[in-house]
C-alpha cells in the first residue's frame, strides 16, 4: 500500500539524519541553549530580515499553537479562527485548556477574510455590554490552510491591517509553510511574515524533519520571557539541540524550499490528472494537499493500492478524500497513481 | 571540557539511531498508532506483567507529569510531593497551569515518607472546614529522586499502602528509573511498579534515547481516554513511531539495564574516590548522580577541565555540585577525573 | 421611565427582605452550614422528591454554570449548548476559563434538539481520530431559554434519553425556572427535573430574591465533594444563611410559583396586545420574555417612556427588542404600555 | 451560646439594611452600572485621593483574590504570600485554579518581610535556569493578617519599594482593613494604600455589610478591561447596586471606621483581661482577633457558654483558640466573658 493520507508518514530527510548522526556524541548544554540552536536562530533571523526576533524550537504544532496563544492573550480574550481552523477542531480543546475561547468565523475556501474579522471586532466593541462576551485578542490562521489553500501576500496584508486597527495580535501557523511558499507566486515570504505577524511558525514535522516547529516572534512584547511559557506548557526539549540541528539541515542550502517544490509539483500534476479525469474538488488547492470527490466505486478500487484520508461521505454515492504529497513522495508512486486514475 | 553536569548532554545510543535509520522511509500511521509503538507496548506490558496496562509514549518529563497529574486529579485536588520534587521546583508551574496545587512535604534524603503523607491526609480529612483547603489527591515521587537517592521496594510498598488507605493515586516519575534499578538490590522492578502504582514512567531521555518517556498506566480508570489528555496537553507526536522505535531499541535485549549499570558503576567508583579523598556529600546517593561538597579552590581547579552543576554555595568557602554519569560516559573520562581529584 | 429591559431591575420581594431583617442579629455558622440553609435544603429535596439530592446555594448564574460544568466534566470534555446558550455567548468565556470548550449546536427556537445532540455524539465516537477533538461530556440547556421558549416534559425526556445513551451529563440552567413552569402546562416540574437531570438550578435572582441560585444535584457522583468546587471557584458566601433564608422565603407558601405566574400573565397579555397590533415576533415565547419586532419609529416613540433591550437592528427599518416582565412588574405599567402600543 | 468564633456570624449593620429597603423597588441597570455604584466609586476615589482609580465591587474575598491575581499575573508568574496567607491555605486552590502557583515565604508574626521577598527575587533572577521555575509576579498580603497582626505604614512602604525594584505588583487583601486601621496609630490609611499598592480591597463582609468587597485599582494597566475579568470569574452580580448601596452606607458618615473602632476596643479590653489572667498568646495582635492559649479545662469551661475557633491543640494539655469581636459584638457579652475568665 502506498500512503497518500498525510504528509507525516515517513521519517526525515537523510540530510537531517546525517546531522544528528555526526553530532551524536558531542556534549552540549540542554534546553535549546546549545550552539546549534544559536546558529539556527541566527540563520532564521537573517532569512526573515528580523535581527531582533525571538526564535525558539518546539516539538509539535499543537504545542506551538497552545504556547503562543496562551502567551499572547489576556485571560478574557479569545483567538479568532476559521471554523475549520486546526485549533478549532483538531486539538482536543488545547486552547481552551489554557483558558481561552476559540472564536470561530465561517471560512472562505479555508481562509479568514479581513472583512469578517473587522465585523466581529466592530460588533464586539460596539456592544455596550461587551464585557459579557469574550474579547477578540488574536487572529490565528494557517498557511497553507487545512484545505490546502494559500493566503496571498495581499490577503495577509489586509488581515494584518485589520489586526492593527483593532489591536489584535496576528499569528500564522506555518505547519505547512514550505508547501504554501512553493505553491503560488504571490505567497508571503519569510520577510513578509516577519513584517506582518506578531508570531509565526516554520513547520518542520511535515516538511522533512523528524519533528519540530520553529517559532518566530518579531513582536518584542510577546517575546518577553517566552522560554518560561515553553517550559510551563511542557514544550522544552531536554536535548534541545535536536531541533536546532534539524532546522540547520533544513534551512541551509535551500533544502526546505526544494523539498516543498518537489511535493507541490507532484500534487499539482496529480490535480491536473484528476481534473482531466472529470473529478470535482471540495477546494481548489494550489499546494500539496488535494481534496477530490470520487464515486465510492472508484475510491474503493484505488484503496486497494493506496491509502487516502476520508474527509466526508457525500450524497449520491461519492466521497471527498484528502490526497497528500510530501518531501518524501516518490514520483514513481504518483505516476502509477495517475495511471490508475486514468484507467478507472 | 568534559561535561559531568547532567545525563542528557549527548544524543542517543547508536542502536537507537540505527533503528530510526533503517525504518526512515517506511510509511506508518501517525500519532502512536503504528506497529512499532504497538510492539513496544506489548513488550512493556510483558516486562510489567500487566497485560491490561495502558502504555503511551510522550516526548518529555514535564509533559508526562502534567498530563498524568491533570488526568488523575479532580479539579479541587492537589499532588503531594517532596519540597525538592521536580514538579514543585523545576517545571515553571506546569502543574498549576493545569489548575492544581502541589502540596509539598519536607523531604527526607529527597524522599517522601509514608508517615508524613498519612499525617497530611489525617490533618486534611480531620478538619471540619476541609473544603476550604486543597484535598490531597495523588502522591508524586521520582525514582531515583532529584538527589539521586532511591526508594526501596519496602518504602514504595509503605507509601502505596498509605495511598490506598486514603484513596490517593500513586504516580512514580521514572525519568531516571533505569539508574534507580541499577543502584540498589532492593529497588522495585517493573512488576513491582505495575502492581503498586496507578501510573509510572520509564524515562528514555536520560537513559539512551534522543527523547521520550513511556507512560505506563495499570489503573484502568486513569487509563480511560488517556490519549485525549495527551493531545489536549500538546504531547501527541505526529510521527509517533519515533518513540515506539526508540523504546524497542532500549528495552529489547536488555540494553536499558545494561546502559544503566554502566552509568551507576562509573558513578559509584567516582563516589568512592571522592570519599577516600575526604570529601563530604550533600546526599548519600547510590545511583548515577553525586552531590559532593568541595572547597572553592578545588572546584575551580577541576572546572578548568570539567563541567559540573552548581547546587549551592556553602559557608566556609565550599560548594556542593552535581556530578552525573550516564549511558554515554566514557570510562576513561571518569578515570582521568579520579586522578585529578586524587591530585588535588 | 418604566423599565421592561430585564427581570432583575428591582431588589427583592418584601417577604425576602422581611426574613433577612428578622434574623439579622442572630449568630450562625458561616458558609452555608447554618440551620436556615439546612431547612431550605430539606424543603427543596421534598419538592423534588429527591431525598438524597445535594443542594447548595450560590450567588449567581455564571458562577453556578461554571462550578457545575467544571465539576461534571473530565479535562478533555466539552459542554454541548445551543449557539445562543448563555454559556456560549454571555459569560466572557467563564467555561473556557475552567479549561473546557463549549460545543455549540444550531438552536431551534432557542432550544437544543435530541437529534442534533445524538448526531454530534455519533459523529464524535464514530470518528477513528476522535481523540483529536473535544469529547461531548455534558448537555447544557436553559429553562426557559434565552429566547423565552420552554422545553416540554417530553422534549426534556428525549434529551435525557440521548444523554443516557451516550453517557453525557444533563444540566439545566434554571435562572428563569419559575417563569418556565408558569408558562406551559406540560413543562417539567421539580420532580421531573430531579428525575431526569444530573444537576439543575432554581433561579432566585430573576424571581424575587436579591440574588441566589439553588443548585440541585440528584447525581450522587457529581455531588461528591461539591463544596470544594464551590470554594475553589470563589462561590462560597461567608454569610451563607442569606441564601438559605431567601430560598425559604421564596419556596415556602408557594410564593415562587405565585410570583412567576404574575410575571407570565402580564407578559402574555402584552404578547396578545402586540399580536393584535400586528407586530411579528423573533420567537414565539410563552414565558416572561417577549421579542417583538417593531418599526424604528414606533420603537422610538415607546422609548420615550419605556426601556427595552435591543436585540438586533433589522432590515427595512425595524428592530427586535426584548420586553421582560417579572415578579415586580406593576400591572398598571403593563396596562399603560398596552394602551400606548394600541395608540401607535 | 455567644459566638466569638468569627466576625461574620451576624447579618449587616441596620443602616445597610435600611438603604436596601428604601431603594428596593427602584429600577436600575444591572451589573454595577447603576447610580449607587457610581456614587460609591466616587466616594472611594475621594477617600483614596485617587481620582483615576478603578473601583469595582465583588461579593466575596476569595473571588476578589482570584480575580485580581489572575488579572495581574502573566501565565508563568506566581503570587508571593506568607505561608499562613489566606490564598495559600484557605481557598481550596482558587489561585492555582486560575493557573498560578502561590510562592510561600515563612511568615513573621503572620507578615511577609521585605528582605524575604527581596531574597526570593534575587535567587530567582540570579539563577541562569530561571525559566525552569515560577517567576515571582505579585506580592499578596492581608491587612490585618490571618493572625490579627497589622502592617505599619513603614513596613508597607518597604515592601512596596522591593516590589518596585523587582517589577512585582503589590496587592493588599483588606478583608479586615477597617479593623487594621482602627488598631495601631501608624497603620497605612486609604491614601497610603492607593499610593503604594497596585490594587487593594476594602472588606465589607466582615465589617458591617451583608457581603461585599470593594476592589480599588490605582494601577491603570491592571485596571484595563477589569470588568471582563470579573464576569469571566463568575463575580459580576446581576443586581450590582446591592453592593454600591452597602458601601455607601458603610463609608458615608464614618460608619465603617466607627464600627471598626468598636470591635477593636472590645477585643483589646479582652486581651488585657486574658493577659492579666496569665494566659499567653500565639500572636500579639492589636486588632479584632485574639489568639490566646488556654488549658483544656479552662477552655472546656468557657465553651459551655461561648463559641471560639480552635486553632491548634498544643502539648501540655493546652490549646490556642481564636476569639473574634466585630462591629456587631455586644459589649455586655464581652464584659460577661471577661468576668468568666477572671473566675476560672
Amino acid at each position: 500500500m502506498v500512503n497518500f493520507a498525510s504528509d507525516y508518514t515517513e521519517g526525515a530527510h537523510p540530510k537531517v539524519l546525517e546531522r544528528l548522526l555526526e553530532t551524536n556524541f558531542q556534549q552540549t548544554p540542554g534546553y535549546g541553549e546549545d550552539p546549534y540552536c544559536e546558529e539556527a536562530r541566527t540563520l532564521i533571523r537573517e532569512m526573515c530580515a528580523a535581527p531582533e526576533a525571538e526564535v525558539q524550537f518546539l516539538t509539535g504544532g499543537t504545542q506551538a499553537n497552545q504556547t503562543v496563544i496562551a502567551a499572547a492573550l489576556r485571560p478574557y480574550q479569545g483567538a479568532v479562527a476559521a471554523d475549520s481552523g486546526h485549533i478549532a477542531v483538531h486539538e482536543t480543546g488545547a486552547i481552551e485548556a489554557t483558558g481561552h475561547k476559540v472564536l470561530t468565523l465561517p471560512e472562505q475556501d479555508g481562509k479568514l477574510t479581513p472583512s469578517a474579522i473587522a465585523a466581529l471586532c466592530r460588533a464586539h466593541w460596539g456592544d455596550s455590554s461587551r464585557e459579557h462576551a469574550v474579547q477578540p485578542g488574536l487572529v490565528y490562521l494557517s498557511q497553507a490552510t487545512e484545505w490546502g489553500t494559500v493566503y496571498s501576500l495581499r490577503e495577509l496584508e489586509s488581515i494584518a491591517e485589520v489586526c492593527r486597527e483593532f489591536g489584535l495580535s496576528l499569528y500564522v501557523d506555518g505547519a505547512r509553510l514550505g508547501y504554501a511558499m512553493a505553491s503560488i507566486g504571490d505567497a508571503p515570504d519569510y520577510r513578509d511574515l516577519a513584517r506582518l505577524c506578531d508570531c509565526f511558525t516554520i513547520g518542520g514535522t511535515k516538511v522533512g524533519a523528524l519533528f519540530g516547529e520553529a517559532v518566530v516572534i518579531p513582536n518584542q512584547i510577546l517575546a518577553r520571557d517566552f522560554r518560561y511559557h515553553i517550559k510551563q506548557r511542557g514544550g522544552m526539549l531536554a536535548k534541545g539541540r535536536l531541533l536546532g540541528l534539524q532546522f540547520l539541515a533544513l534551512l541551509e542550502d535551500g533544502l526546505y524550499a526544494e523539498m516543498s517544490r518537489h511535493a507541490v509539483l507532484l500534487a499539482q500534476g496529480l490535480r491536473r490528472c484528476l481534473q482531466e479525469a472529470g473529478y470535482a474538488f471540495l477546494y481548489e488547492s494550489p499546494s500539496n494537499q488535494l481534496f477530490p470527490i470520487l464515486p465510492d466505486a472508484h475510491l474503493a478500487a484505488l484503496e486497494e493500492k493506496y491509502v487516502f484520508n476520508l474527509v466526508e461521505r457525500r450524497d449520491g454515492g461519492t466521497a471527498a478524500v484528502r490526497m497528500c504529497t510530501s518531501w518524501a513522495t516518490d514520483p514513481q508512486d504518483v505516476k502509477t497513481l495517475m495511471e490508475d486514475i486514468r484507467a478507472l
